[in-house]
């Protein structure tokens, strides 16, 4: 009964009552204002939400597998992924503070799915163990600067080939690089070109571990979402110009993991598309919160009325509600079909989910500032930064537009059976009919 | 195991497609074209499937409570209302037959319910038994004509009082009495003033027993839905003049039924809206499969590529698919609320079913339209009836507006306890600024 | 000043007000119920409200062009498309009966103008004369059974070949030929391939004229839009089995008009879709009349309320304003541009109206109705009806698809112009930056 | 002809392309990023094209009225609003730097004009004339901290209250007080209450001139919009803590001017709210140049397309095309009814364009943001400031659902003369149902 994943919702509550949502403030006013400064380290009451977090068992929930089974850093987890995602709800209420201070947070938690599946047991003692400790943070290096990154394929300016030393030369301008201004981040995982002229255009690249410490990285600036820095995490255009790294240490999987980069990031993002959804119902669950206590100030009426009493308020409650409730089902859908066949046989519903669920959640964020006015654009709300930070999701692992597509066409295979169908019904349609004299004839 | 509900969900599903479906185009030819044939039979293939469906036992399947238990016809049922909602979205496909032919159709369903719960054993006897068997039908005589019948309250114009016969006296306007046109409804449940000074004006009105073959009834005429008049069973503009029932047998409940016509009239709306939200999922499935095969058609080329080809169809697909799936997860997560804690205690799930579901399928239906061009609106199709006929749900058992302004002040009751969140986290967060030296003074 | 258009719109608002609109009921009544008896008369106030609006001027304003000067019957018009736009806005809220009395209706306006500038001098005498009048109906078949028609390149099963008559004999199936219930009905004019083997796909065609009194023309039925079937014009299915016609009469232009189908067409089409477009704000305009008379109508509190007093009501009313008003802008400034430039300089302004207009008109109706609840629906008020006849303009004469598409593929002509200008910029702000010290180097 | 408007806008275009544009990455790259030196100067590069703005006649253009008449620096301007709209449309493509530019942005704008109908000679000459002149700049300080402000009437916690010197002594807590963070600006025209007993809440209150260098003006902080601080202007939050002003000097208009704040700031907001419309016009006219430029992209294909190809990419065209051409007719008409009957004749249409306009312009840009992925929200195109920074729109002057409600209730005023001409065509709809022996009896 201990680890029963419901005494895990409760104790996350509470903790996320108690400690996470009132550390927000002092962890915004532990950054500093300086543009160099703020990169430079890592707010204190980070470290001391994260001790706590550890001591509760609310540490590396998301590890749902068994690859790290018996690896030190490896405890917590052994959720379900349909209990997992009522767990991210919980922590997406503090969509920033909860994930990390659980060791739950993007990229981290794909890198080590990488690390612990496709990693050799060097890589794994040497970046996995530390991660999942929450002693380093990583990165993730694929979107290339001035190209469509979309389509994967297109990826194909950056190259780790064999230099005069014997090593791999990484060569590449990289951008959106998430956690590259992190002074805790010790290593990139790069996708590089290694087998340039392979046929299959599937298997010309490998993942690189790139130390962002080494000669030849270049952090050239952060990036900025809305108005956003996200310091000192951030999201970084990273020139890697000549970084050496040695093939057995420094590709992910060694020599076996060449050309392997492709079928590596598929394995990456299906879970990790998902848990962004989790999250995001969280997050709108809040702005409703939010939303809810604001119409209902009784320092805030306006032409005589709370603004809890007008309509049109009612009715943006009513759908938020309403939608809230049909994409956190269908979030649930999706996470209890993982569970049941895995994250493939898993992608029609976690697709649907990919490009409904933020669309959904940036309404009810919308809603929740127009409500504020001025006040809910501003940082004196989270609803502005989480609206920015939501946004992104549209596009970030595959754009709506990209998802859409595919689960159109996927629909379209049901369309032979359909038809089979149609014809047997109309055939029997046609004899009741002639039998019974009402049939007309072929025109 | 062999009323194993997957077992009936099989069997039901063979029988809409051996049987439900190719009778469709039977049925309406059966319908005669002129102006009074068409309400004065009823197309033989019906009583066929009837016949059928109850062999297979798929008869009465709504009945999900206790009521019926022992009683001559009622038979059937057995299903939770979670088992149900799969079983109605089966027989949406076919809308107009399958919920017939399995006795499984409004207003009947509701009529029986009532007599079940509040009549008389005598009334059970007349009018439950043989509803309940399939021999006769039935109406609910609610809405008046001229009059905002969305607010109960407002209908004070039909009335049932003591004439000098000592019987009482029903006299009244009515209109959107659907069923009324049947040559085989035997019986309305008319909603009439009994007590006309009571203080509380919940306990003026009695639900009273009219036979629409009595002296005094005058069916004026059928209504139309958009151009379909729904023959044989329509819904009728109907006056009661002066028609004399006698308290015991004519009042619902007896004499103890006086004065309980609003307490009557709540209990049977909740799980009827649900059902009507179960099969408007099927609707919209069947609309869906509809479009797919309309696009996948190879001889419907346009500008040198299948309608399947054009991104837009895709999407349209995509999103239509999206919709029902979070639909249908809403509308069972209602059903599966009322076997918890009853029709009461899923009131907020049904109310949002009840306004978000009608209009979804009617978006998809349109959809579905479209890509059909002129044949999309014709009667060579479903769909243009379905749109129709889907319409009505968007203010039948209260208009959606009613719905979404409910759920609004329900999501508002939750303020008081966010209140008192909101200010245990702001004290808390207060107290770690201050202590970090950053807790800046009040202005 | 006594033909001033101000001075027409005043007339024609009087005798909407005065004439039209109350002989709206009387029409409906006067058209019989039985099905057979319905396509056989006319009711005779239309010909009461032709004869009146004769003598008012209100007759044949469409006519716009040169193309009828002189000719008998061709009095009338002299509008510019501006001007005309207001007036069928005017029109439109009668949108059965105005335009039918003032002899603006389609199809007859488009094929006048097909008999007009196609036509030779024996047509002319024959139809248009007589159609200019008003004292004929027409129909323009074009629609092929089971065929993608929104592509006309599709439409190859119509033939017109030589026979050994010598005549051409006419030969398939068509269907949603508006008017060819009208006992008044005594042309058709058919698309039909004339040419099978041009290698041109667009000079394949021919108009030709058919009597439907011929032999060898079949009626097959009456088709419904939403249960409508528009007696006793209607949309019907059409069989030419070999109809034998003649070359000189037969064909639009005689010999000369061999192989001009397309042409013909295309030049048909452009000003009747604004034409549609115009009548529609009309129709949009009533309904919106029709919602906020119902939702002040004193009789119909709601839960202590006027619906009126609803703040989603008041939103409904001000968005329908907001859309009536900034279509009807569109459509003005297209009819301008068809002023200035002619019909194709105007294609992109008409492209836009014609997808947003009739999506436009069909929301504020829907509005109107919810706000009638069931009585919305029915045939007490006209907002069904128009409902169903507007829904047809999402895909009559081109589906809104297809405009969406092509104004897209207008709007990227223009990407090579602004791609001049963002070099030139960026070459300007490079200089300058340059200068100012601040232009970072190319990575 | 030298000062036609039409040269003005060629004139106009030009500029913008020549110079504006290209300037604009310099005025960012001018701003220093330290948090302090932000808000200590002006970006060289604004000074010299507001001096080529003068050379080109380009500056004050929104001077319609007569007010500025022989003023110093009160030249420019003489365009009708209409052109104005046509101007502030050109302006919009740069939104930031071409009203600054050319004295064209707000708050100043509606300052001046305050400042101009309301103000002493004193006044004028003080702050009027180097306001027009572009020399300084000024703050409207309305907006109070913890109000809901979008209700005037409940401003009351800024008052300026005879001191014990004789002298009004004004506190109060404001926010969003935009450009109170510029160095230029040296005047804040603050809403105080200063007679608060006054029985009429809207004779309390008037407009005080306050030196933000004065003693007791505290600029609290600089608030951010999604993150932007828009330095050097910013919108700031400002304590007034005692600052002593003559009633002379003071108060606008002097004595006189007591007591009449609302009426003045009532004539100030409804032409600055079509001022906005008309810019947000060019924001996403900018908007969709940008949105077809990336996917013309030849270096952007996914999935071996261009973006242009998809279908989906069209539609978005498509509708931006057709969205922002009928908010153009929306303003350009509202505008075109101010010059004919100033602004209290055009609240309507104002009102319209107000919650329609902004709303749109945000779709325009979302869709241009999403095709761009990652790069959309960051700093490297205009879209993302441009979204933030139109988002206030929604709420600014009055949010969207004040307006919305306002423009309802307009319509309802047209009930009465409806239900008139209603039951004039009943009554002839009778006669004429009479006549014809069709009317039915009453029942």
């Amino acid at each position: 009964m201990a680890d029963h994943p419901v005494l895990k919702y409760v104790s996350a509550g509470a903790w996320s009552l108690n400690d996470v949502l009132p550390s927000e403030k002092l962890f915004h006013a532990q950054i500093p204002n300086s543009p160099e400064a703020r990169w430079a380290s890592i707010p204190p009451v980070l470290e001391k939400l994260k001790v706590k977090a550890k001591e509760l068992g609310l540490w590396n929930l998301w590890l749902s597998g068994g690859d790290f089974q018996g690896m030190a850093g490896g405890e917590g987890g052994g959720l379900t992924n349909l209990e997992y995602a009522v767990m991210a709800e919980i922590m997406g209420h503090s969509a920033i503070l909860a994930p990390q201070s659980t060791n739950c947070s993007a990229p981290d938690t794909g890198n080590m799915e990488v690390l612990a599946r496709f990693g050799t047991p060097q890589q794994k003692e040497k970046y996995l163990v530390p991660l999942l400790k929450g002693e380093i943070r990583s990165s993730f290096s694929m979107t290339e600067y001035g190209v469509a990154s979309s389509d994967a394929t297109n990826l194909r300016n950056t190259t780790a080939l064999p230099s005069s030393s014997g090593k791999l030369s990484v060569k590449g301008h990289k951008w959106w690089i998430t956690g590259a201004g992190d002074p805790r981040n010790v290593i990139h995982i790069v996708l590089a070109v290694t087998d340039p002229k392979n046929p299959s255009p599937h298997k010309r690249h490998s993942l690189v571990l790139v130390d962002p410490r080494s000669k030849g990285v270049k952090i050239v600036r952060p990036l900025t979402v809305f108005g956003y820095d996200d310091a000192p995490e951030g999201h970084c255009e990273v020139v890697y110009d000549g970084v050496e790294v040695d093939v057995d240490s420094g590709v992910v999987g060694g020599k076996a993991g060449l050309g392997r980069g492709f079928e590596i990031i598929q394995a990456r993002l299906g879970p990790g598309r998902l848990h962004h959804c989790m999250r995001s119902i969280g997050i709108a669950s809040r702005a409703l919160d939010i939303l809810l206590q604001r119409v209902s100030d009784p320092n805030r009426k306006t032409f005589g009325k709370h603004l809890r009493e007008h309509g049109t308020v009612l009715a943006d409650i009513a759908h938020s509600r309403a939608e809230i409730d049909s994409a956190r089902l269908l979030v649930l859908a999706a996470a209890r079909r993982i569970d049941i066949g895995g994250a493939k046989g898993a992608m029609q519903d976690i697709g649907i989910a990919k490009f409904t669920v933020p669309s959904m959640a940036l309404k009810v964020i919308d809603r929740a500032m127009q409500v504020h006015g001025a006040e809910g654009v501003s940082g004196d709300t989270p609803l502005a930064y989480c609206y920015a930070s939501l946004r992104t999701l549209r596009y970030a692992d595959g754009p709506d537009e990209v998802h859409i597509q595919q689960i159109g066409k996927n629909e379209l295979k049901r369309v032979e059976g359909l038809r089979q169908r149609s014809e047997k019904v109309k055939k029997e349609s046609d004899r009741l009919l002639r039998e019974d004299g009402k049939l007309k004839a072929k025109l």
